[in-house]
């Protein structure tokens, strides 16, 4: 259906079905490798990252209060709270959880680890470059799914260092106008922080974080937009085809993958992050558009 | 959710959605070792299996018709016709399909690939024993969905050689009865043969064939039973928790490990036969019961 070349790297498989578990646990352990031994671990998050948080702090043995926005997908609640994590629902806004979150940290003395604006979650992400190209070390392109900018930072810091041609390509939902502003080397966006109208909940975020977007002026060159649709087209097409649930940010990568806006050459080799497979099986992003 | 130890053989990752690749290459291959060049490939198959024979005929150069039943899901329809083959409906019974498949191959002069009932096809199932064994080479049980019983004998002949100890389990649905059958070694089913009344589109022949019989009265000793609702539960709890796609048949392989007729023993090793993931993705089993 496509003659491109993709390569896909499945962190729908990884533990708790998302990528967020690498950063997780290089944040919670490089803070316990310096001697710091947090009362409990605290997180905001949008789902992926919250149960991350909540399986990483049980692999290190500590206890882990996780906020939500009200209105998560309860397959991702349920999950956090089999992780052993309390939870806490919040108002859905990116205001509202950071508060929940700070007053928690500030009330039981605990450790917040942030979705992406943390070196050490943006480290974690970045394994996932070098796997990818240890195992395909030349790779022309990298789709990466962008919500607050972690993942796509720490990829694109691999890959620079790795393989310098090869080009990290953000893949945004419609509305985040990420372009704009790496290109203006400026934060364009209109401020209180809000979160995008789109069925990817993982991506949904429109702004990236402060410490993550310096490192996508300087490494990311290409953004390409998709929308709701494409999405879900994307996520159908790789359950018929390869027998994979990804969600829908994954199929933002998919999507990009065939779209136009990558352009087919023979012999180009694509990188494509399947970054999450965490679905509500009641709801399947090509029913719900 | 369970603390059995469970290992799955991923045939829904295989060519053509299904493990039914392996014994419609071996059977083709087997014939023109012996010199003998059919005009045509022809078979009849409620899906899986016609799938398999027209990738495996194109694979081998060689012209193909696949008789399916009406209402055959539309997924399995495209992809044979994808593979290059051509594609009759019949009436949808196992006499109607077998009349239809072999007029065709009496006008066509035209080689016939059975589902089941071909020791090459049983012989090409088998490799997915060989391989399982190959890699977990101390499975105790081994649970294999069964339809006409070509990939239950070809797995239960390598495990009885590779490992007498392993028992293989036949997973059937409401209605098949095999176990009365192969207790009284003689096939009590009532004539004309019928297809079942199940979710589970690829294991609906209710009688198993007539070359499977007396391998499968030799070596399988138990059969477990599931309900269609056990199957869809099967699917979507694979889907939820390790982000894969099978076939409601595959469902039934995962109701029957997680089923109290498995028993849980410390140290048992359990194989999962997912034997396919061709589904219709706007009709998913747990949707649709």
């Amino acid at each position: 259906m496509s003659k491109k070349e993709l390569y896909f790297k499945c962190e729908n498989f990884q533990k708790t079905g998302s990528f967020k578990a690498r950063g997780a646990l290089n944040a919670i352990k490089t803070s316990l490798e310096k001697g710091e031994v947090p009362a409990r671990i605290v997180t905001h998050s949008s789902g992926n990252h919250g149960q991350a948080v909540a399986w990483a702090s049980r692999q290190l043995g500590l206890p882990c209060t996780v906020v939500v926005p009200q209105g998560t997908p309860t397959v991702k609640c349920e999950a956090i709270k089999e992780y052993g994590a309390e939870l806490v629902f919040c108002t859905p806004s990116p205001t509202g959880r950071k508060e929940a979150a700070d007053r928690i940290a500030s009330e039981t003395n605990g450790l917040i680890i942030h979705p992406y604006d943390d070196y050490n979650v943006i480290a974690g992400q970045g394994t996932i470059g070098l796997e990818l190209l240890d195992e395909v070390p030349d790779l022309d392109i990298i789709l990466v799914p962008i919500s607050g900018g972690g993942m796509t930072s720490g990829i694109a810091i691999a890959a620079h260092h790795i393989n310098p041609k090869c080009q990290v390509i953000a893949v945004e939902p419609v509305g985040k106008n990420l372009q704009e502003s790496l290109q203006a080397q400026e934060r364009k966006w209109e401020n209180p922080p809000q979160f995008l109208n789109t069925i990817a909940e993982g991506i949904k975020t429109q702004q990236v974080g402060h410490l993550t977007f310096p490192i996508l002026c300087n490494l990311v060159k290409q953004v390409v937009t998709v929308t709701d649709q494409e999405m879900a087209d994307g996520c159908k097409i790789l359950a018929e085809r390869m027998k994979l649930v990804v969600e829908a940010a994954s199929g933002a990568a998919v999507a990009a993958a065939l779209s136009k806006q990558v352009e087919y050459m023979p012999g180009l080799k694509i990188g494509v992050i399947l970054c999450g497979g965490n679905l509500d099986m009641d709801s399947l992003p090509w029913q719900n558009i």
